[in-house]
């Protein structure tokens, strides 16, 4: 006997279905009641907005109305019926109300009241049930969906790149060691080294950085091709920026440029968010509000100029300033704070790493909108990334957001073999270990260029979460690794 | 200088260009040549259909002609025109080549002949430059895409379920340790025993075998979630079924009972297959004709009854067969096989578990289409799963496919909290550890139901591909996380 007979909630709000006998099922937000009637707001997650159930002590039992607490799950047989109220323009008049499970309000830790962001990442489990946390994790979908199909409907191909792997040339930073041997009392050489050889992989593997080499290699026969999967990092950091656990967007594309690169990524962008806006109309005015109230909270000269809402709709609507690093420098080296040593990294010559600060000056003070840097020093950048003519520069994009700092970072590949393994060496990146990614320059290369997208910066630009913990389900971070 | 002004092959054939001028990339397949003129099988990943180019020594150099050799990256100008030849209908007549890449013929391993799938196995780097593992990897995107868009269209929200993860209590099978301390070196307790305190998680961690548990969790708030992730089992399974890291799609669902979920997973498996079917047609084609070159090798006993084409439209047109494990008991004990002791494993009494062999008998001979097995015994089957009425069995479904065996396995999950944690204490499941488990039974509970469906068995079915390994672009096997 199939169970799942209900109307969601969203279809309910979206079409009229006055007069029709419907099931509900869902969960209690809250209720209020008084000797004649109890108003019921319930909610199946379908949506942020709640549903109207009016109960009526004549029809459902005392023992009944006494279960139905906040976070209790019910299922209601009923009538929908135009509402009288304000708000929603129908109700459901329920004939039945079964408890499908009681949510003890002794022990329930969801009560209807304000909860601290802190206190909701302790149970993590339980916080999607918010109005906060439901909103934030139906945009995450929307715009993971937002990804496939923008990729899907330009001709991209989805590639899983491998998630264990033996190669860590890109030094993208700390790694997590995978193993299966015995670590208490592990195999080992003569020379007191560890015998790789006995590990599942018979060789020291650890948890990808990256994607993107093997990215290239998909890109090198399929054209166009993006991944979307977990990447890791082991930095002991505990900034609201990062996590160890995160996902990762990375397109690489054959017979693609620096500029071609750019267009896709300032388009890619536009997309994803302008999808958000009109998929999550409802849950981006819940959060927009919940920024604005944020706000409110900070000093004057903290708060934003724009609120969220305004701010999507204006990254979407404006073309990103494109300039390079070496005029970037020019800006904030002249810059008032840089001159009123307001910087804590004052910016004195070319070749100085930009720090969030400057970013955001840029971003924030200067352009007043997404800006992408280019043509950065090689000094500070990837082994892979393209040269330019100048000796000097590589042909490398970030692209910076108001709020979030970096979101994207990319370039055109080095595709001449010459130069790549002149910079490897110089890198001291061994070739050996790298075979396969050579070969991609030494049969078939072509000018090709990629980006990558974290997943989670971009989910917290379109939600106005501050918080990266706050926008991924079961946020992995040091000494945290529950649920 | 944008650089990408090409057309796309895909978007050469779908329409006519005709007259016009355009810019082509891509890689060579083949060139032949006489005096007069050079035909170029030009192929850009696009598409499993190579583009002819017509270049004319008058016209293009000897120089760079010569470098046209099979694997070479080629740019090209000039005009299309109606084909003369048969095939196409179109060729492009070159009024300009330029070599991107050249490719060694002396030391390119794609030369134009037969390689063996374990050979291009070892260069999984350059296989996807073949037909075949072009088609594959066109189709595993088709399907991955299918995969949201179908849970989209729905309203069923995308969720990332952790990675690293300290839970393993669905014993699902032998994990991957995740660490940073030093394996040489790790620090101790006074009993001897890892100081995991130390670790980065300060706790033991190891790679998710499953989403489901956590899926469940979201499932409680979100209503309907699916996860499609990477999932690991350090087993020691050299097979052409099993790789240690692969992908998977787990489901779950409040408000679904264990009839609910077979109809999702039916309708699910339906369309996804469909979809492949409508919109990789060239692909397929190619792999059907591929499938029944190899079906010509096998013995004629050996050979299946269909072809892949008409395997694909028949699951996407007949119902599957629903039958309990009893039932299944019964038609196996009875079997011919059975009887003529031909079964490896005999099938004697009620409880056995079913082997591969039971399951393509069923499948492939008794009923000659999938099969949903339902209502298994509990005693082999997770903890997790509802008990039925009559004490013996679990509300489970497995699905058996021709030739792949089981695809998908789930449930109705146990929502009751005394039968669950009996059920725990019975498989020794320590329930202080599963505390956010166990909450969602606590607060707000409700029926629901959920299943896994192993990606890459998917792949496989859609491709005809016989090893896991072949439908993975860079499978992770023991012993094996080259590239």
């Amino acid at each position: 006997m199939a169970f799942n007979k209900r109307v969601k909630i969203k279809s309910l709000l979206e079409s009229d279905f006055v007069g029709q006998e419907v099931t509900l099922m869902g969960w209690v937000r809250t209720k209020r009641s008084n000797k004649n009637v109890s108003f019921i707001a319930l909610n199946d997650g379908s949506t942020i907005n709640n549903y109207q159930v009016v109960a009526d002590p004549n029809i459902i039992d005392e023992e009944t109305l006494k279960r139905i607490t906040t976070g209790a799950c019910i299922k209601i047989n009923g009538q929908i019926v135009a509402s009288q109220g304000s708000g929603q323009s129908s109700e459901i008049s329920a004939s039945s109300i079964t408890i499908l499970g009681d949510a003890d309000p002794e022990k329930y830790p969801l009560q209807p009241k304000k909860h601290s962001l802190e206190f909701l990442r302790e149970i993590a489990h339980l916080r999607m049930r918010t109005n906060t946390f439901g909103a934030v994790f139906r945009v995450r979908h929307a715009l993971a969906y937002a990804v496939h199909k923008y990729f899907n409907d330009k001709g991209f191909f989805y590639i899983h790149t491998p998630i264990i792997t033996a190669s860590d040339a890109e030094g993208a930073g700390e790694t997590f060691k995978v193993t299966t041997l015995d670590l208490k009392n592990p195999p080992l050489n003569e020379d007191g080294s560890i015998n790789y050889k006995e590990d599942f992989f018979e060789r020291e593997t650890n948890l990808t950085v990256s994607g993107q080499l093997e990215g290239e290699l998909a890109a090198m026969a399929l054209a166009e091709i993006y991944t979307f999967g977990p990447t890791f990092r082991a930095e002991n950091s505990n900034t609201t920026r990062h996590l160890a656990e995160f996902w990762m967007i990375e397109p690489e594309m054959a017979f693609y440029d620096a500029e071609d690169n750019q267009d896709l990524a300032e388009d890619f962008l536009q997309y994803v968010i302008g999808y958000a806006l009109e998929h999550c109309k409802d849950d981006l005015a819940f959060l927009d509000k919940r920024a604005a109230d944020e706000e409110q909270g900070k000093k004057a000269d903290q708060r934003s100029e724009m609120g969220l809402l305004d701010r999507l709709r204006f990254v979407t609507k404006n073309k990103f300033e494109r300039i390079t690093y070496t005029e970037a420098i020019d800006i904030l080296r002249n810059s008032n704070p840089n001159k009123k040593k307001k910087f804590q990294y004052l910016i004195e010559e070319w070749g100085a790493d930009l720090q969030s600060e400057h970013e955001r000056f840029l971003v924030e003070k200067h352009f007043k909108k997404p800006v992408i840097l280019t043509d950065y020093p090689k000094e500070i950048k990837a082994f892979y990334m393209r040269q330019n003519d100048d000796g000097k520069t590589v042909a490398a994009m970030d692209i910076l957001f108001p709020g979030i700092g970096e979101i994207v970072g990319g370039s055109q590949r080095e595709e001449r073999m010459d130069r790549l393994t002149q910079r490897m060496d110089e890198m001291h990146i061994p070739q050996e270990e790298m075979w396969w990614y050579l070969d991609t320059r030494r049969f078939g290369a072509t000018p090709h260029a990629g980006f990558g997208l974290g997943f989670e910066r971009l989910v917290q630009f379109v939600t106005g979460m501050g918080n990266i913990r706050d926008v991924i389900a079961f946020p992995r971070t040091p000494g945290n690794a529950e649920f």
